[in-house]
């Protein structure tokens, strides 16, 4: 099962993509969609859109993870910015059919560190050490993704494994 | 010229179309596009998505005016949820080539009722007198889209009368 997760934001949008195996899930792909910082928020949007359409003409997802709203931010405006991405990253999975999760933050945390509450450098130590990678991934925003990808991995894995 | 006043939401997105022409504004649509409650957020976006698509289809607007995004809400999660359809509307509208104007809160019930502070149900008897109405508009939302785009007409209209 092919997973996409997705970390979303209007400058950055980081993605990961792992196919969720029996034995230990493997890394097919991750990165960061950047969207023009010059262009208009409407602009960006339709940048954001083409670019995960051609994710799903590359990797073919089944299922598209991404990370629960929560009721409180720090900062309202750019919540509700990343409101506006989050938007066009669940239209396009639900028009190619693609499977919807959402997973808390510190659940996310929880399933790749071990505990809710790890930093940015600590998620990216840990995807390296998953996948024996040279480097941490970067941007932040990649490892983010990968882990949103790798939560949902195991979730389903979970759910699959429980008795009838 | 033919402005789309859309006053976004998860539950009711109100719209309205008017011409700004040089003597005084046509109205010619307003309605809510509803969705389906029971529905998966992901599904609720594309419905709204393919509703856009038909106003576009039928009213072919120059313009699509919505209210700007403020930096404090009483209802974060509203407002975040709010950001996903807000998102789907710029997207779509920008698809189609249209104009996006953004106006604050305050200023469109100045442009419609006088001040800044007036509430639903004045926003929905100004609107009701400016085109001799039988009926206030209901549901209110419907009063809100139209006076945005009341305030985009002027707003254009006035950059119009400016001295080049």
């Amino acid at each position: 099962m092919r997973i996409l997760g997705i970390d979303p934001g209007l400058k950055l949008t980081g993605y990961g993509v792992i196919d969720s195996r029996s034995i230990s899930p493997a890394l097919v792909a991750g990165g960061v969609i950047r969207l023009n910082a010059r262009a208009s928020l409407s602009d960006r949007l339709v940048e954001l859109e083409t670019e995960l359409e051609g994710l799903f003409d590359e990797y073919h997802p089944d299922v598209c993870a991404v990370e629960q709203l929560y009721a409180h931010y720090k900062h309202p405006r750019t919540a509700i910015l990343m409101g506006h991405a989050r938007g066009i990253i669940l239209l396009v999975a639900q028009r190619r059919g693609a499977r919807i999760e959402q997973f808390a933050a510190n659940r996310i945390k929880q399933s790749v560190v071990g505990h809710g509450h790890a930093g940015k450098s600590q998620m990216q130590r840990a995807i390296q050490s998953l996948w024996n990678l040279k480097e941490p991934p970067e941007p932040p925003d990649v490892a983010d993704a990968l882990a949103i990808a790798l939560c949902c991995g195991r979730f389903i894995g979970q759910k699959r494994a429980l008795p009838a």
